[in-house]
C-alpha cells in the first residue's frame, strides 16, 4: 500500500525516539514510508524529498530532529503539506534547543510541534489529519483514545483497591 | 457555509493575537466559526463545544491561550479532530509557560502546537490540514508561499538596487 | 473513617511521587482517598471526580501531574474546593512545564501549587488547611514542625560534636 | 469583625499588586488585615508577626513579595496557618526569581503558590480554605466562579454576533 | 570592486539590525553585499546563494535571522565557507530562541555565532577571518580595537576627573 | 582620603546603575574611587589596575559589568582582594547571561556576586568587609539597616492607618 | 583558637558540598566553625545564631543552603557582618533555584553569592575578607592562587611534552 | 610544520571534549598546537599567549572554556587574530553559563561561538577560515562535508532496506 505518512529524521541517532511514530502508526493501520534525511549534511536530499512528497502521494510529513533541529521547518518550507515537527531530546540543553528550533517558525510556514521525544504523538496527530476526509481512521484515533481511557480507568480501579502501598509493590 | 475550522480562545482578551488565524483562512477562502470557550471559566461549555464540533462539522480547532493554557489540550481529550495550539504571549513568562502547557502533552493527546503568537500560522496550517483531500485548498496554500517567496525576491530586488541606507530610509 | 483529602494524580507513573502526599496525611492521622484521574485520558472522570467532591465530603483535594500537566488546574475549575497542585518532575524539562503549567492559572481559579515533587509538602498544607476549624490538626501540624526542629537540632549538635569529617564517615 | 486573613507583603512597592487580594477579600466579605512585613529590613516583626498569628485570630495569611523573596516561607517556618505566597514581577527576572524562592520549599515547611502577581487568586484561595469549615464561604465562591462563566458566556454571545473585527473595534 | 563579504538576513525587517555589519566593513574597507534570503520563504534562493558563493568569490558569509532563525546554519550546509550567524533579537523570547538555533548546530556544519543583535561583531570577525591571508586587513582590526582603547581611556580620564555626578549629568 | 573601595566598571553606560555603589559609600562615609576598566577593551589598562589596587590601599574592588561582563572574574585572577561583581542588567537576556558570567566562577577565583542591578547592595557589601577590622563602619552598616526597619515599620504603620485605598492614593 | 568564620547550612544533606569550605579554610589555617541551621526548620536557632554571630567573634559567615535556600539570605538581614552565599545544587531545577533566591535579594540586605555549589570559593572568599585587616591572610590567597597558576603551568607542559593523547591514556 | 591553530583550553578537565578539535584538524591535515591557558589561574600566560599568538604565526585560535568561561572572550581582547568559542557542558547549568559568557561579547570584540561541547566544529570552522585563503583546505571542507553526506545516504539507504526494526536491533 502506498505510504500516507513520510516519517523522516535527522540522523539515525533520532532512531530510537522516532520509532514510536512507526509503530503508532502501525496500530492504526496507516501506511508509512520511514527514512534519513539531514537538513544539513543532506542539503541536495532535503530539498528533493521535500519537493516531491506531494506527488509521491505522501499526505502528512513527520520530521524529528535535535538541537539547531532544522529539518522540519526546512521540509515545510517547500511542501504545502501538513509538517508535524518532533523536538529531539539534546544532551546539553534537554531539547529546548530543538524545541525553540521546530516551534517558532515565521509566519508563513508553520511546523506543527508535538512534545520533545514526543514521536507517539506525532503518529496519532498524523492519523487525526488524514481523518479529516476519512472516517475510519478517524474512527480508529477515537477508539485509541478509549483504549487508552480503560487502560486509565482500570488502573485507577486496581489502586482503589490494592491501596498504594501494594499496588507500588506490583509495579 | 459550513464552517470547517473552529477558532476559540481562553479569553476575548486573546483576540487582537488570534484574530490573524480568522484573516488567513478569510484569506485563504476557507470558513470557519470564532467564538471564546474558557478551559477554567466555562468548563461545561468546554466539554460540550469539545464533543460536539466533529459531529457539527468542524475538521480543525485551532485554541489559543496564555498562561497556563489547557485549553487546547483539554479540547484534544476530547475529539479525535487535529487541534492546533497557538500559545498566547504573557506578561510575565513571554508566552513560555504557555508554550510548554501546550506542547509537551503526554502520549495519547497531541497538540499540533505553533509557535507563540503564531495564529497566522495556525489557520494556514488548518489550511494544510484541510488540504490532505482537497487539492484545491492545498493549491491555495502554495500559491500563498509562492506569494511571500515574491514579496521576499522583491524586496530582495529593492534592497540590492537602493543599497540599504536609502531602503532603510523608506521603511 | 469518610476522607477528608482527595489525591488524586493525572497517572499511576506519577505514584512513586505521589505517595508521599498519602504517607503524610497516615501520620497527621487524616482519612483521606488516593486515585488515579487523567484530564486527558480519562476526561469524563476528570469531570466526574471534581464536580462531586463537595458533595461527598471531600474538603482538599491534592493534584499530581507532569508535563502538560492540566489536572490540577481543570479540577480547579469545576469545585470550589481547594486544589493544591503537585508539579511532577518531567524527563526533558524537569518538572518546569508541570510547575508553569500548574502555577500560572488565570484569575479567578487558583491552585495551591508546592515544589517540583513536593507530595510531602502537598499532604502539610492540605492539614493546615484542614486545620483552619480543627485546632486538633493544626495542632499536629505544629508538633510535626517541631519534631522536624528537633531532628536539625539533634544533628547540629551530632555534627558539632563529631566533626564534619567523621559525622560524613558515619553518613 | 475580626480579620481572619492576614495580607502581609515584603514592601509597600508590593502594594499595587498586593491590593487584588484585599479587593477580592472586600468581594467575598471576608475579613481581613493588611500591611508590611518585611523579612530581610524587618526580621524581629517577621517573628513576631509569624508567632502571633494563630493566637491573634488569623486563619489563613497571604504573603506577596519579589526577587528574593523570603518573607512566605519565613512566616510559614513559624505558624501552622496556610501560607498562600505570590510572587511579585520583578524586573530583571520578571519574577522567575520571587516564583522558584517561593514555591521551591523544602519538606516539612509548604507554601501555597500562586502565578506571578496572582494575588486575586490568593485572595480566592483564602476563600476556598476558609471555606472547608465554613458553606457560606464556600458557595460564595462557587458563586463567583459562577459570575465569571456567566461574564465569559455573554463574551462568547457577544463575539459571535458581531464578528471578529466590530467586537474589536469597540473593544 | 567585488565584494568579499555576503551579508543575508532572513528578512528585511533583520535590517535595522545587520546594517551594523555592513557599517562595520564599511568602516574597515571591507567590500561586501547585502541583501535579503529567507530560508522558510525563498528556499530555491537560499539553495543559489549558498551553492555559488564561493565561485562568486565571496569569502565569508553573514547571516542574520530571528526565532526559528535556519538561514545561517542551512547556508553552511551547502558552502564550505566560514558563516557568521547573527541571532535577531525576537520579541517573545528575546532572540534565546535564535541563538539555541543559530549555534546549537550539529557536527559537521559548524555557524560561527556572535551576540544576540551583534552584527557590527560579526563584522569585525569577518574582517578577522579575511585578515588571516591579508596584514593590512588584520591590522585595520588591530586598529580599530585599539581605537576602542583610546575611547574608554579617554572616557575614563573624563570621568575620574569630573566624577561621577557631572559626568552623569553631561551624558 | 585614600580610597578604600576601587568601583570600576565595564563601560561609561554602567555608570546609571553603578553610581548607587558610590551613592551608598558616600552615605556610610567610606573613601573610594571610580572610574572605568574594560576587560575587552582596555586588557592592559585590566592588568594594570589589577595588579596594583592592593600596594595603592584598595580594601575592596567593586567591578560592575553587562553581558559577557568578564571585568569582575579577571579582576578577581590577579588580586587577593576581595571583589564584588554587579551584573549589569542587558536588553535581550536581562542580565541572566551578566549574571552567570560573573557568579559561575572556577575554583580558586571567587567574586562576591549580588543582584543583577544590585550596586546599592555591593556598596554595602563592601562595608561590611571593611567592618571586619573596624567596628565603626560595621556598627554604620548596622544602623543603616536599622534605618531601613525603622522606614519600614513607619510604612507599616502609615499603611495600617490609612487602609490600603489611601495609602494608594498618596503614593 | 576562636573560629573566625561560621560555617552554617540548612541540611547535613549539604555537607558533601559545603565541607569544600571547611577544607579551603583548613588550608589557609584560619579558624572556622562548620554547623546545621534551617531558616525552615530551626526559625529560632536561625535568629540565635544570627544575632549572637558578631559578639561570638565570628567575622564572616559562609551559609549554603538548596531551593527556596532562605538561609544565606535571612542571616544577612540580622547581622551586620559579611555573609557568603553558596547555592545548593538541587534535583529539579539543577541549583537555579537556590542561586536566584540567595543572589537576588533586595536593597539594604546584600548576600554575597559564590557560585552553584561552589563551596571551596567561599572559603577562599571568606581569607580575603579577612585579609582586609590581615596581611598574612591575604599573602596566603596570593600564594594559594599562585600555586594554582603553577599546577596549571605543570599541566601545560605535560600536555604540550606528551601530546594530548598519552596525555589523556593517563589522566 | 608550523602550527596555524592554537587550541587552548581552560584546564585539562576540557581535554576529553576539546580533543574533538585536534582530532578534525589532524583529519584535515592542518598543522596546529594545543595547550593549557587558564584565564582567571593563569592570567600572565594569557597576555602573553594571546598578544604572540600571530606573530608566531598563528592564524585562528581556538578557546574552549566552561562556567564563567572567560578564556575565548579574554584571548580575543589581545589580538586580531578570529578566536573561535567552544562553551564546555558543565554540571550545574549544563553549559548555559559557558554559552552565555563566550558569545555574549560586547561589541568590538567578537568571539566566533560554537555549539555546546561542539570543538569538533570548531576544528571545521577554522579550517573554513584558513581556506579563505587556501583553495586546497576549502576543498577538503567541501570533500569532508561530502563524506558526511554520503555516510548519511547510506545509513538512510541501509534504514529503508532493512526497515526500522531490525536496524535498531542492529544499531
Amino acid at each position: 500500500m502506498n505510504p500516507l505518512v513520510g516519517i523522516i529524521m535527522g540522523s539515525d541517532s533520532d532512531l530510537p525516539v522516532m520509532k514510536s511514530a512507526a509503530e503508532m502508526l502501525d496500530k492504526l493501520e496507516i501506511p508509512y514510508e520511514l527514512t534519513v534525511v539531514s537538513a544539513h549534511r543532506t542539503p541536495d536530499r532535503l530539498v528533493d524529498y521535500s519537493k516531491k512528497a506531494r506527488d509521491r502521494g505522501i499526505k502528512v510529513i513527520i520530521a524529528g530532529a535535535g538541537g539547531a533541529a532544522h529539518l522540519p521547518g526546512m521540509v515545510a518550507s517547500m511542501t504545502p503539506l501538513p509538517v508535524i515537527g518532533v523536538p529531539v531530546k539534546t544532551k546539553a540543553l534537554s531539547g529546548l534547543d530543538s524545541l525553540y528550533s521546530i516551534v517558532q517558525m515565521p509566519p508563513g510556514i508553520p511546523v506543527a510541534t508535538v512534545a520533545i521525544n514526543g514521536a507517539n504523538n506525532a503518529g496519532i496527530l498524523a492519523a487525526s489529519i488524514l481523518g479529516v476526509s476519512n472516517s475510519d481512521i478517524l474512527d480508529r484515533v477515537t477508539l485509541y483514545k478509549r483504549e487508552l481511557e480503560d487502560m486509565v480507568l482500570n488502573k485507577a480501579s486496581k489502586l482503589e483497591d490494592l491501596k498504594y502501598k501494594s499496588y507500588l509493590d506490583q509495579m
